[in-house]
C-alpha cells in the first residue's frame, strides 16, 4: 500500500520525455532565475479544474493558490495561521504580481455543501462546514430562492461567492492600495467543466461574460 | 488595468482549441458524473511546480489543493477557518481519496523564508511568518547546522518539512485509521526544478530518492 | 410617408430571386395541400430573435406566435379575446401539433420593463404593465435578490418566466392530456442574441443547458 | 417523447455555422447597442408566412408580432391582458417605430375557420372562434356572397380583415396622432404563398396591388 502510485511515476515519465525535454532551458531557468510570475490564480482543489491546464500555461506563469471553493478571507491579521492569506501576501509582497484571478467553477462541491446542509459526510466534519461560512448568510440567502432550479442555484452562489471573495481579497491593504495606484488588477472567473469555457468577469457589472477568444 | 490579460484569454483559446477539444467527452464525463480522483496532492503555490504538470495529468485525475510551501497543519478541531484540513477531510470524506502525496519542492521561497529571517518585504507581513511557524523550531535547528551549505539546508529543510507534514497528515484520526486499514496511503515526493526530476520519500526510511521510470 | 418601405421591397425582391426560385416546388405544395407543422413556437417579438432565422428552417415547418416576452397565460375560458389561447389552440386541435416551443431570449425588453417599474414611456401605457403583470410576484421576487448584478437578474427571471410559461401551458386541458399520453411534447428555450446560442430548458430540472451541436 | 426535437437542433447548427458565422458583428452589436427596428410586422403564425422570410431580413430589422389571422383590436384600456396591444405598444412607446405592416396572407386557417362556421375541432374549442369574433359581421357579409368562389370569399376576407385592423390600429391614440403628424405610416401587405408574391395595400384606395420590384 505504500508504493508511490504507478500511474503518478508513468506521468511522469511522459512529463520528463515530453514537456520537460522541449522546455528543458526554460526549467533550467527558472531554477536559476527564480520564479516571476505576474498573475496569482486563486482555484479550487477540483480535480477538472486546474489553471495550467485550463490556461494552457507554461511553467513559471502562474502562481497559484488552491483551496475548497476558492474563497479568499477578510484580512485578518491576528496572529493565526492563515494560509490564504499568506498565499496572497508572498504573492504581491514577494512576487510583486500584477493580476490577482479568483477562479470559481460549475459544480463546485464546496459551494453545493454550503447551499445544502443535509446530513452528508462533509456535514459531519470539523473543517469543511467552518470553511464554508466564511460566505455568511450567503447560501442560505440563495437557497431561499425556490424560483430557480437546483442547479441556477449552485451557479448563482458560485459567482457570487466570487464577487464576495474578490470584496474580501480588498480588504488586505496593499490589494486596495496597489490597486488603486492602477499597479495591479483583481479579476474574476468562472470555468464551465463541461464545455471546456471561460467566463470572465465584468469589472463593472460584476457580470459573468464569455470572452472572445 | 482591469482588462483580463490578454496571455490568458490565448492561454485558454489553445486549451479550447486542443487538450479541450482532444478530451471532450472526458470533460463532459467529469461534469456529468463528476469527479473521482483517487489522489490528492498538497503542494506548493510556486509557479514552477504544478503538479498536473509534472505528473502529465488528465482533468479529473488529481485533486490538489497548493498552499505556500506546501505545509500541513495538525488536526486542530477547534472551530477556526483551516483551509488545508478542510481541502483533507474533503478529499477523504467526500471523495474517498486512497492516496495523498506531500509535494515539495526546490528553491522553495516560504522555506526560504522561514530559513532567513533577515528583513525582507516577507517578514514585514502579517501572514507568512506565522503561516511558515507552522515548522516550529525546524527551521531554526537545520539554520544552525553550519556544516551545511546555504542551498544544503534550504534542500534539507525543504524534505524535513514534507517528513513533517506527513506526521501532522496523521494525526487526523480518519487518516490514520484508513492507513492502518490498508485503505489509504500516505506519499512525500520532492520535485527538482532545474532537473525535471521527481524525488520520492521511501516510506520506511524517510530517504528521497529517484525512481525508475 | 404613406409609400411602402423601400427596403421590404427590395428584401422582397431578394425573396423572389432567391429562396422563392430553389423552393419554388415546396411553396406550391404548401399552398395546395397546406401546411403541416410538427411544431408551435411560441417567441418574443424582438427584432433579433427570429424563430426562423435561429433554426434556419423551412416554410411551412414552425407555426409561430410571437407576443411581447413571449408569455403564455393560464387557460381562462372565459369568452374574453385571449390571442394567445387561440394560437395555442390552432395549432393543437387543428393543426396536431406534437412539440410547442417556448423560446425566450437574453436582453428581453419585456422583461426589463417588468423588473424596473421606473417611469419610462413604457410604464405610462396601458398595456405593457398590464400585459407584464401575467407574471405575478416573479418580478419582484428576482427584483429583490441583490446578490445577484442586474444583468444576472434579467437572465432569471427570463429563464423563471418560461418555467411559468410551460406550466401555465399544463393548464390548458388537451395539452395536459396529449402530454400525458405521450403524443405531445413542451419545451423550454432561451436564446443568447450575442453568441448566437440557444440554450435548452431540461425537462427534468428547468435548467438551461447549451445543446451539443 | 420529451427530448427536443432533432430537426430544431439541426437547424440551429446550420444557423450558427452559416448565418451567425457571417453577421457575427451584427449579432454582437445588436446585443450590446440593443434593437432598433424601424418597423413592425403584425402577421399570421401560419408556418408558411414567416415575414423575415418573405422581406429576406437581417437580424434587428423587424419587430414581429404574430397571432392567428393577424389581426389588431381596437384599443381598449381596460385593464385587461392584451397581447397584442401590448406589442403595438412596445413598438410605439419603448422603440419608436415609423412603420406598422399589417401582413395577412392566402389559404389563412383562421379566416378559412370565420367564414365556415360548420362544426371542426376549431369550432369545438373556447379561444379561436371568440378571436376571431374581433371581425364582427364581417365573415358573415362575405360568407353571404355566393356569387363568388369559396376561394375568393376567402381572399376578399383576408384582405378585408387587413383593412379593418388597420382602421383598429388608428384607434390607438399615439399611432392615430404620429400618423397625423407624418411621423408614422401604416401599411397593408398581403402575401400569396403559392406564387410567393406580396400584394401591397394603396392607402388611398385600400386596393392590394403588386409592387414593381
Amino acid at each position: 500500500m505504500h508504493r508511490f502510485p504507478d500511474y503518478l511515476l508513468k506521468g511522469h515519465a511522459n512529463f520528463i520525455a515530453g514537456r520537460y525535454t522541449r522546455e528543458k532551458e526554460r526549467y533550467r531557468d527558472l531554477a536559476t532565475i527564480g520564479q516571476s510570475p505576474t498573475t496569482m490564480i486563486i482555484a479550487c482543489c477540483d480535480s477538472r479544474a486546474a489553471p495550467e491546464m485550463i490556461f494552457d500555461s507554461a511553467p513559471g506563469e502562474l502562481f497559484v493558490l488552491r483551496n475548497v471553493a476558492n474563497l479568499v478571507p477578510t484580512y485578518q491579521p491576528d496572529g493565526g495561521q492563515h494560509g490564504t492569506s499568506a498565499g496572497i501576501e508572498f504573492a504581491v509582497k514577494g512576487l510583486g504580481i500584477s493580476n490577482i484571478v479568483i477562479m470559481g467553477h460549475g459544480r463546485c462541491g464546496g459551494i453545493s455543501a454550503a447551499l445544502n446542509p443535509a446530513p452528508s459526510p462533509l456535514h459531519s466534519g470539523d473543517f469543511i462546514g467552518k470553511w464554508m461560512s466564511m460566505l455568511g448568510g450567503l447560501p442560505d440567502q440563495v437557497g431561499q430562492n425556490d424560483l430557480m432550479t437546483a442547479s441556477e442555484r449552485q451557479t448563482a452562489l458560485e459567482r457570487i461567492s466570487i464577487r464576495n471573495s474578490i470584496n474580501n481579497l480588498r480588504t488586505f491593504p496593499y490589494v486596495a492600495e496597489l490597486e488603486a495606484e492602477g499597479k495591479m488588477a483583481v479579476h474574476g472567473a468562472w470555468f464551465d467543466i463541461s464545455s471546456g469555457e471561460l467566463w470572465i468577469m465584468d469589472s463593472e457589472s460584476g457580470d459573468f461574460v464569455r470572452p472572445e477568444l
